[in-house]
This record gives structure tokens, sequence and C-alpha cells, in this order.
């Protein structure tokens, strides 16, 4: 197999198309095909890949919803003997046990590229999605040239590869991505009692809380249905904390009992580049709602060579300002404040 | 009563401090005392307020802890038979509850100034701490007249005046508030069992579900134990739907359900200005991790007049770029994602 492998996809929606787009921008040879006419001419026409000819495929790239994933990539193993066979479900177990079940597991090796889906949703098709984004790849039982193989896809794309073991992974992402949205969306749903007044009160906490409340269901079904079981632990995890606190004889010993073990685990979060946790310290400013205001403010915060690492904005219930926070290096944070306030600005608080 | 009442504030912390800074910058004359002569020392020192003379307060504000908030008052209440007390607890009708029972709630109105506190965190005393911040009135059983001293407060702090039922108020707190702190709390909790690999999986989603996870449990314990009643409910509410997608015959079902219906919610959330909800467009860029990048990004969005109502940024575990997403009107987008992909942008997402 040469460095650049005869790439087949299989699925032309967003992450297919994606793919190929992405392959072939690195200079790749790639067809793609659907079981919709429609999407398939669509991504030969984007350029996502070629009609499939007479040559097998030497890398099968099974992008199809979780749900049909496993017989998907069951029918590419038996199709194309001579092809490694990859996926890119967000539940990697089941689609290992497919390949395990028609004997052909060492030709199969699972993916799960962590594009911008779980985070914002309704990307439209584009090469640079999964750029700077986790890709996990799951060995499975193929040898380590196969993972060669599918880590050189990822790396076309300018994903970052991890290497994972498929049921760590299904567990991994039930904590990291799948128990939060069912919780975050609990939380949303809770306040269904209250009148607008009441809901007017939310301050940035329940924003954070339930922003992702807000992402659309689809897909989330498939999910929840093939990583159910990881998905069960975790709530029942989450369940056992939250009736710890409402049991309690004292409520407010079991809150800052659980406060204070969430603090441990929030730290261990990778802010940047990985491993190294979010130590950054709120400078929160008040900013004018009007266009540009964002601009002078980071201007300023440049100026005294601050790095702003995060940043967030809440927009005042009625009037027409917001407080915006800079999150920084606590080392910057004094130069900050001092600048921005003579720069005219109000710090409402550091 | 003249305009600006005789004011005194009993409690020379974050809360009481900041009032006293902000009453004085708006003119106002107070005094200030505190249980701790260092921290009374301090806040005299800074201009909080003065010691307090032999003239009896017209205006009592009670900014002590939570749990002390019932009794001081009812002291308070008690020692100055002429004054109105109101005071800043964040749960209001065990407080309003203390003014009945010492047979004086027509003199009492309970105010909850909805300061960083909830949002940030760690603030330091800072006149502008209540600047475009909700500050909730209950009139309870006192006449209009004290409302209106009492808004008098607000309004010279330059917040928003918001009346409410005390029992309305600690509900809606419960669901917007206290409730999503302790979900929060559960979900990063929840991580535990993970290894480092596995929590650099984290995504976007679980920082902000998690975010007010990192906030200290201080001040807690008390909120929680004054609004046991209300927390309970929504933890009822919030672990039902948990358990409901927990034991569903068909997990998928039952989470589509649950996210459709936290939709619905999210979108009551004010975003801009109250009542307005969010409807903004995502505008994902890759955006290199260095200082000035973001400033150059929002001058680009800025010279096709784009406002941007928030922003989002995402580290790449790995590599030195982030995503940054900027929310438009939607209208806004499609221009935008031209003026950035001719300023040599990479869009991702939009």
């Amino acid at each position: 197999m040469d460095a650049t492998p005869r790439t087949h996809i299989i699925g032309a929606g967003l992450i297919g198309a994606s793919i190929g787009l992405g392959l072939r921008a690195a200079g790749w040879t790639t067809t793609i095909a659907d079981v919709s006419a429609n999407a398939e001419r669509l991504a030969w026409d984007i350029g996502a890949g070629m009609p499939l000819g007479d040559d097998a495929p030497e890398l099968v790239i099974v992008a199809v919803r979780p749900s049909d994933t496993g017989d998907v990539v069951a029918k590419a193993l038996a199709t194309w003997p001579g092809a490694l066979v990859t996926d890119v479900a967000s539940v990697k177990a089941p689609v290992l046990d497919a390949a395990r079940a028609v004997g052909a597991a060492d030709r199969y090796v699972g993916s799960h590229p962590m594009s911008g889906r779980e985070v914002s949703g309704g990307l439209a098709a584009q090469s640079d999605l999964f750029s700077a984004r986790p890709w996990v790849i799951c060995q499975g039982e193929a040898p380590r040239s196969a993972v060669a193989v599918v880590a050189s896809v990822a790396q076309a794309l300018e994903s970052d590869v991890v290497e994972m073991e498929a049921s760590a992974h299904d567990a991994a992402v039930a904590r990291v991505s799948h128990a939060p949205q069912v919780v975050a969306s609990a939380a949303a749903a809770a306040l269904g009692p209250l009148g607008a007044d009441d809901v007017a009160l939310a301050g940035q906490g329940l924003r954070d809380v339930t922003r992702i409340a807000g992402s659309p269901p689809a897909m989330w079904a498939d999910i929840a249905r093939l990583n159910r079981h990881a998905i069960v632990a975790t709530l029942d995890h989450i369940i056992g904390d939250l009736e710890d606190v409402r049991e309690a004889d004292d409520i407010g010993e079991a809150l800052t009992d659980l406060i204070a073990r969430g603090n441990l685990e929030v730290a261990r979060i990778p802010g940047k580049h990985g491993g190294r946790t979010r130590e950054w310290r709120g400078v929160t400013v008040i900013v004018p709602d009007t266009p540009g205001q964002l601009v002078r403010l980071l201007t300023d915060a440049a100026s005294v060579g601050a790095n702003v690492e995060d940043l967030s904005i809440e927009h005042s219930p009625r009037q027409p300002v917001g407080l915006t926070t800079l999150y920084v290096e606590p080392a910057s944070a004094p130069p900050l404040v001092e600048a921005l306030e003579r720069a005219g600005w109000t710090v409402a608080a550091s």
C-alpha cells in the first residue's frame, strides 16, 4: 500500500463529504458513495470524491449513521477482502463487535473524529471540519500497520490523533459528552414551571449549564441506544450524587461535599494544549453593547500583551451594556486591570 | 424621609462594602458596621461608610451571611422602631418570616441583588458590583412607599429592579441558579473514574456544563439549607427526567423527548436585553493561539458591521490554535463569513 491509499468513502453526509473534501485537498485519491443518489451526486459535484470504479479500494471509510455503521462495516469487510476498513461512529465497541462477528477484526480500525458537531452543530460539509480536533483511533485486533494508515487519514485532515481502547472510548464519551447532554437538557427542562419574569433572573451560570440543551435532538437517539450501557452507568453516578443532596439530613454539608468533589474534577479538564488545566483569572469589564466595543476592549488588552485565553459575555437583562469577562494567566491580570482602567474601562471585578 | 435616607449598612463584606461604596459615590450618607472590628475599620477606610453615630438610621441594609440574615433583620427592626429594613440574602422567604415573627413585617422589604458572585465569584468590593444586574425586591407586607425607598437604593447602584413575591423568588432561583449548580457539580464529579487521556476528549459542551462546578463551595451550604424546599423540588424534577432516560425501554426515544423539552426551555432564557431569546448564528473560525489574533478577528468582523452577541473559544488539545465561534444575528452571518474568508481566515463552520 503506498503513502496515500486508494480510499473509498461510504456515506456522503456531513462527515463523509467533509473527509472526502479534506483528503482530496491533501492530494489523496478518493471515491465516495451514498445510498441516496442525490447525496452521492452532490458529493461528486463538490469534489468530495469520484464514483467508485473497477479498482478495489485499499482503505474504506464508513461514514453512515451510528446505528447502521456495524452492518455497513461488516459488508465492506466482506466485499473487499484486501481492504482495511474504518468508520467514524461516535460509539466504538459495537462496531468492533460487528467486525469480529464476520471474522475480519484484523482489517478493522475504529475512528471517532470529534468534529464540531457535538459542539456547535449544523455544520456544512467543509474540508477543515476536523482541523485541530481530537481524532480517536481504536486499534482493536488490527496490526500497527493498519493503525498507521488510519492515522495518516487523521493527519491529512490536521486532526490530533488519540489512541484508545474501544470500550474505554465509549465509557469516556459517555461522561464527557453524552451524559452532560442529558444533564444539561434536564436542567433546562426544570425551568418548565417558571414564568418569563422568573426565567429572566438567569445569569451566565444557567446559560453555560444549558447551552448544549439548545442543540437539536437529531443523532442523540442513535448514540444513546448504542452507548446505553455507559450512559446508564454515568447517570447512575450522577443520580446518586443528586439523591445524596436531596436526601441529606444536612443539605448544606452534602452540597458542599459535592461541589468540592466537582472542583477537583473540573480542574482536570484540559483548557489549553491538553493536560494543562485552566488556572486563568477573570477580569470583568462593563462593555457598551454596540459594535466595535469588544474590539476596543481586546485591543487595549493586547496593548499590555495579555493573551486572552477565554472570554465570556453576559448581556444585561434590560440595559444596553454587557459584562465581558476576559480570562488570562493570573500574572497578567493586575497589569491588565491597570491598563483597562487607564484606557477608561470600568472593571467590575477581577 | 428625604430623597436619600440616612442609611446604615450591617455587614462589611463584599456586598455590604460594595453597596456602601456605590451609595457614597451616588451622594448618599451611609454608615457601616460589622461584627469584625477589622472588617468594619477597613470599610470605613475605603469609604464604604462612616461609623454609626447617635442619629437613628432611616434605612438599614442587612448584608450578612444568609443564615444570620433573619436574626439580624429582626434585631434591626427592634433596635430602630422608625427604620425601614432590607437585606441582600439570596433566599427571601425565611427573612420575611423572621420579620413577621417580630411583628414588624410592615417595615421590612426583601432585596436580592444578583451580583457577579453567582457568576464569576471572588470579586473585590467595588462600587459597580451591581451595575446592569437584576436587583429583586420582595414587597412582602410593607407599603409601596417602602418599596420605593429600597428601589431607590437599587437605582442608585444602577441595578435593574425586578419585583417578585418572596416564595416565587426562592422557587425561581432554585431552578435558575441553585439546582444548576448542583447539577453542574454532579456532572463534573462523574468524571472521577476517567483517566487524563479520557478527560482530554472534553469539548466545549462539557466545559460549558461544568464551568460553575469550578466555583468555590463557600456560601452554598447556607443557601442550600435556607432554600432546601425549593431546591429539593427542583432536584425531584431533574432526577425524575434522568431516571426516565435511565429506565426507558428505548433510551433513544426518551432522550430525544427530553432534549426536545429542553430545547423549548432554553429558548426562553433571555439573551440580550431581557425577554428577547437567543436566536444567534455561530460562525466558527480557526484562530492561531497567539496574542492579538482575537483582536484581528473581531476587527475584521466589525468591518462588516457584525455585532458579536456572544463568543466562545475552544482551545485545541494539542495544537497552538483554537476554534473561536462568533455568535451574531442570523442575517449578519453570511456577510461575516464572506468578509472573514476574504480577510484570510479559515471558517470551520457557520
